[in-house]
């Protein structure tokens, strides 16, 4: 910490303690110590205004930490540079460090091993991994030690990944938010607002249109098939008539089509491929599919992109006689998935600092943090410019 | 309490001391003085499962009080039934509670000066009345006594009665949560998220098609109009642009225009009459307006609801290169403002509530409310079902 923040630092405790100009070299000390012992500090400081020193604090930045480096932590590396009260601290992989191109300039590259003795460089730590085999794993391990993010979304499994991360967070006094993005994420509280506010109603989530990983990866398995990738679209006609306040019983079928683009093998059977995708049981057998075989070049110009959205939306009834209709929609569209999700997470990172700072630990949901914890602006900007 | 809800309540206590029969006589006292003194209870068998005292005294009903019973009012009344761990404890009125007629068969409607006394018969005080006089009076003064919510929405006051509420709230020992509704409230709640996760980005509200009661009024008062109704409509194209990822700067006539229409006296001067409507300064000069001319029988016919909605809508950009475009939107079509207003309400009621029993006190808005304590559900059933 220097130059502008140093000074408005020392501004600040003047403000509290006029007249003290003596006490600047004791902070100053302090404040280097800071770094070291935030503990420490507040026990021999007790008595200084703290909430100042947390706020300082924060203008050096909350320090993220990012743990694997694929798509997703990419998009966080990207996010916390829009958010100028963090700084990324490391990034953490399984590969060998070398062998990584981060795109931070000076940022530290660790291997996963170097997480056992980074707890004093880390704040948060961001986990960037896969849902079915890395986060089940690292989630629990890493919250004993770092406030930690996540993105878990085996929905059967959350109750299961929320107890194990509930007790290691609280053994470790920490915070962990799992689950974490738009969907789950702002999907899901976008349904817990409008069901508490209509309790009389119906729930309709429509995904896309947008590039469905699994799908693609499924494709991609049949032989023959060089690369594939599948679009999953609502239906027009459905999202209409529940954006009309119609409650139609929607099958699988008529709420989404998929569109899938195939580059096939030289030579490969095209009509059996086409025949495998819309036949595959719980991918494509329940939808109305489509297959368009293309070049290389064309999967590369034109389908290179992770775009993806869809909306929520409850419709339900008020009135003495149920009389009047209401529809609540919320809607991304979004053209890189990755990188909003990961937008989404680098908030909620700011929401676990912030409430380990004030001495919560345990798992939490997207659903337990109040909003204004997401926010880098104070109580009354918020309240003066947002409300 | 009876039936049902005692024999559940003497299950779960014995469930969890296992074996004690000969309490349940105790208990029956205790939870007869529950109502009387939920404090004094809480000391005496400060060893009981408190949690399944609470749980069980929400299955009783969150006893909610109304002042207030004009459109807003009304509203709540409506949007208690659609709440089963909600009941309607009475009604308050500053007019003669015999003048009322409320549609809620057997529920108590009390002068306002009853309040002074309703301490136990009431968890959570809902004022309906207006921000321009009542509320600023109102909410200080209640939030002493009562958990309150108000829908105060004279933005540029808000900073002033936040401090007001606040300070009665902590002197009391409540909660009061201001501003509450969709705009303020849902509206406020989104622009939140959708800066936290964009921080790099435009935001644009658009209101309406709907009504607005101020501007309805401003028409009234012209001589020779016996009744207007004013509907405001966001500019479709202005819409459309900005859903497209576009970010125009747009002028409060590019947004919104205005469309009027008039019951006029016998014999008035309507172009007279049309030329104070779209000249008026504040309310019409800005934007392009329409004046119909109408019968009080079409009034009636056509324009005798409330409807309103509108969107918030936040683009932004994501990416190294801030390459990635991304648009978020939260959308309402309302057939009743003030039963939507009142629903929003009513949820916010029950944090207010639960807050306070876990000790919060102090003014919240619902930037300071995590989500999940609007929802009747458990934490475990939002995970499951909602997440």
């Amino acid at each position: 910490m220097e130059g502008n923040a140093f000074t408005k630092f020392i501004f600040m405790l003047k403000c509290n303690r006029p007249g003290s100009h003596l006490l600047d070299g004791v902070f100053l000390a302090a404040l280097r110590r800071m770094r070291e012992k935030d503990e420490r500090l507040k026990l021999r400081f007790g008595s200084l205004p703290l909430i100042n020193l947390k706020e300082e604090r924060n203008s050096m930045g909350i320090k993220i930490g990012i743990l694997g480096y694929g798509n997703l932590g990419k998009g966080v590396e990207c996010a916390v540079r829009q958010n100028s009260d963090m700084e990324l601290a490391a990034i953490f992989t399984r590969r060998d460090p070398k062998s990584l191109k981060v795109r931070t300039s000076g940022v530290k590259v660790l291997h996963i091993d170097a997480l056992e003795r980074m707890q004093e460089e880390v704040d948060v730590l961001i986990l960037c991994g896969g849902s079915a085999t890395d986060l089940p794993e690292q989630t629990p391990k890493y919250v004993a030690m770092y406030n930690v993010v996540d993105s878990f979304d085996t929905h059967a499994k959350i109750p299961e990944h929320f107890a194990a991360v509930d007790s290691a967070a609280k053994a470790g006094g920490k915070v962990g938010i799992i689950s974490c993005g738009w969907d789950p994420g702002m999907f899901s509280l976008n349904r817990l607002y409008a069901n508490a506010i209509l309790p009389q109603g119906h729930d309709y989530t429509f995904w896309g249109k947008g590039v469905s990983q699994g799908h693609s990866d499924a494709v991609r398995r049949i032989s023959g098939v060089k690369d594939a990738r599948q679009y999953t679209i609502p239906v027009p006609e459905a999202v209409e008539a529940v954006r009309n306040g119609a409650t139609p019983e929607l099958t699988t079928r008529q709420k989404h089509t998929r569109e899938c683009f195939v580059v096939a093998e030289e030579g490969a059977d095209l009509a059996r491929i086409e025949h495998e995708i819309v036949t595959m049981p719980n991918y494509f057998a329940d939808y109305d599919t489509t297959v368009h075989f293309i070049t290389a070049e064309e999967m590369e110009r034109n389908h290179g992109g992770l775009p993806h959205g869809g909306c929520v939306i409850r419709t339900g009834k008020t009135g003495m006689e149920s009389e009047h209709n209401h529809v609540i929609e919320y809607k991304l569209a979004l053209d890189s998935n990755p990188e909003f999700t990961a937008a989404v997470i680098t908030a909620y990172a700011r929401a676990a600092y912030r409430m380990n700072q004030e001495g919560a630990k345990g798992c939490k949901t997207v659903f337990d943090i109040p909003p204004a914890y997401l926010s880098a602006k104070s109580g009354e900007e918020l309240r003066a410019h947002l409300l």
